[in-house]
């Protein structure tokens, strides 16, 4: 049996804990599968005082996360502080430079600041591991860096936000409007102290920007994202969707193309069928495209204390067990700076069309459509709304984002619009 | 850069021709995210005059398969061979012997001998690899050994053939009995050389002993696995079961109970809208459950060319980044040897039941299966068959197998069956 590998961590909201329950319940096990011991020496959170879960009595308590990650008795330093600037990343940076492997559950600090992380942690010699990152117990990282290694990939996509999965779900379940379920998410302790991060997307790209970034061995580009969140998606859209056979997801894709790399978060339509589609509530599901393997899907739980903690184990087992890989697979100094393209895949796309009851209506919608290019799949047209509106919805047959655009600005000039028209994706999955 | 790693490859099928194309298409890539060079030195196959889908003029040809095994300018042996005993057995441990690590396809070899092969590569120091031999280009044995080492796993399961459920899923969607679809999916070339393989499901019970091994930490125990294959399952169950809610998956199950491990290879009932029950065609599907992760659903595809080549390059990969690990995750001579234990987990169960026309019937019927102490969740019963026998379903609560075996057994002495008795267990995924 080697040496005791020993952890200090920062940070004890719900993941800290539940790493703390694992290293404590499982130690037999722990020590089978690396062949040496995992054990904790210091901890450190903001509040000493707060009643927690686990018994902490066996560890060093410190005030300052910094003396945590530059400890004599720390040999991996477990960043769960959060946040991408401030007192994690100096931290992890502390910790580096006193010569400990760090493992992070910290996706924004990674979006924003992983490159310059892992060259440093590079020129050390140190590893800074990750799994937690990204869709919580959901394996992807290890898959994307390992498993998936002979492979040139073409598109990861996913949902990766649990809240906006919930959301979009219940909406759906309980045909209620978006503000009604944003609210109900809010009370049940759903959302982010800035309920933006959720519903607006961002927290889903940080993981998205990580993913690309292996995928396609690119440095990570948080700011390329093109970003938008659920906020827009309307009860209608969810229903009349569904009559097509669609789902709404919060839809996380990334893929490589001739003009640069694609990276979009935004909701799409995903066919009700497909795994995608099928997926409801808070459970998390990637997607890896590659050009042998073919298509992967992984799903599972995306947060949470038990996934998330699980997702942090695995980075302490390898590391205990020795293995040592660069931060994003290949030597990060080495990682090239991938073009930033903007959305050109073709793809179908649904509108939702409010027009008046009048003569004529549907011919200059159908005229503006012709104009920009886009042929129709299939043109639905409903009964009358109460306000007299007439709802109409087109599935296009493959088409580019800019003839889309060129049409939703035409489209109201026609004065036969009641309402803005509506757009969205459909992601062939 | 470090030097290069050089294959030997064993066997130029399907899979080995595909591992070839990979070294050759992305040599640089390869190099990039291993930070050496990946090439190709020796070859063997049966058949040096077949024509294969590959340009080999650069590698030195051996007609004997332990000439690659033991060659001095070969690090890394990968046997495609195949079978159970042999030459792929010999070759594997004249290479283990000669200083060379092992990437084997080969789910056979390693279910019956594995331990053996293990104990003998890590007494040399050696590694022996197999992410192809479980599910295909499905990244399974990394996720259990590697992504989920902080978790005691529950249970494993999976659909791991896909040849049965092209099957079963074509027997739904053409409405065709098991000898047409059967036939059907012989001339396709879907089938092994010994169609039981496949369809009495051996192949995919080798897979589930290789992975509740790894999953529980116990020495491989083929031999303990319930096997039933797909062939009594009739066009009439498929129908039956749909009209339920439920589809009939040919389901692998690994479960440890405090009575010791249940290995069960079975057609089973799942939820026609879990993602098992969606799971239609070749394609495989794994379930995994820890203790912290909760539930981890892997898909993809469980077979052919690219995708077992992309998991070979997987283990290619690792070994050339320096990644060495005991063989099943643990030192093999530590395994313990599990309790094997029959299925007991109580479950609920399908019956299918063609009764007599007759009055009072169904009350017989009902009698056994109280007297079986099973109680009833569902009944439904038909019109008459045109042979004037009235099928009758049952779908009972959760109750024991020894339960059901009594009333199978019990219930044609009734006198009022005009067929066997049908059971299937329905799995809660």
């Amino acid at each position: 049996m080697s040496s005791p590998l020993r952890l200090g961590i920062a940070g004890l909201g719900t993941v800290g804990i539940g790493v703390v329950k694992i290293v404590q319940k499982h130690a037999e096990l722990l020590g089978r599968r690396t062949g040496r011991a995992v054990t904790i020496t210091a901890v450190s959170a903001r509040d000493r005082m707060k009643n927690r879960d686990a018994d902490l009595s066996a560890y060093r308590w410190e005030d300052d996360p910094n003396a945590v990650a530059t400890a004599d008795d720390v040999d991996v330093y477990v960043e769960l502080v959060g946040g991408e600037n401030g007192v994690a990343r100096d931290s992890i940076e502390a910790a580096l430079r006193a010569g400990k492997d760090v493992v992070t559950a910290n996706k924004a600090l990674l979006a924003v600041h992983g490159q310059a992380l892992a060259e440093l942690a590079e020129s050390l010699g140190r590893v800074i591991r990750f799994e937690a990152a990204v869709a919580g117990g959901i394996p992807v990282i290890k898959a994307v860096t390992e498993s998936l290694a002979g492979n040139e990939l073409r598109r990861v996509m996913g949902v990766m936000n649990g809240t906006c999965n919930y959301i979009l779900t219940r909406m759906e379940s309980a045909g209620l409007p978006y503000e009604a379920v944003f609210e109900e998410a809010r009370q049940l302790g759903y959302l982010e102290a800035d309920p933006t991060l959720d519903v607006g997307g961002i927290d889903a790209s940080h993981k998205l920007a990580i993913l690309s970034s292996i995928a396609f061995g690119t440095r990570i580009d948080f700011g390329a994202v093109e970003i938008e969140g659920i906020e827009r998606v309307s009860i209608d859209d969810i229903r009349r969707a569904a009559d097509m056979g669609y789902r709404i997801k919060l839809l996380g894709v990334a893929q490589m193309t001739p003009r640069g790399l694609e990276q979009r978060m935004a909701p799409c339509l995903v066919p009700a069928e497909s795994p995608l589609g099928q997926l409801m509530g808070g459970t998390n599901m990637v997607v890896v495209e590659g050009d042998s393997v073919g298509q992967i899907v992984l799903r599972g739980a995306g947060a949470g204390e038990g996934p998330t903690a699980s997702a942090v184990l695995s980075d302490v087992v390898e590391i205990a067990r020795g293995v040592r890989m660069p931060v994003f697979g290949q030597p990060a100094a080495a990682l090239q700076r991938a073009k930033p393209a903007r959305t050109a895949v073709p793809a179908a796309y649904y509108m939702r069309l409010e027009l008046q009851d009048k003569p004529g209506a549907l011919a200059k919608v159908a005229t503006v459509l012709g104009d920009a290019g886009i042929s129709i799949d299939r043109m639905r047209q409903y009964g009358q709304h109460s306000d007299s509106s007439v709802p109409v919805l087109v599935v296009t047959h493959k088409t580019t984002p800019e003839a889309i655009d060129y049409a939703i600005e035409a489209l109201p000039r026609t004065g036969v619009l009641v309402s803005d028209p509506v757009e969205l994706r459909i992601e062939e999955v």
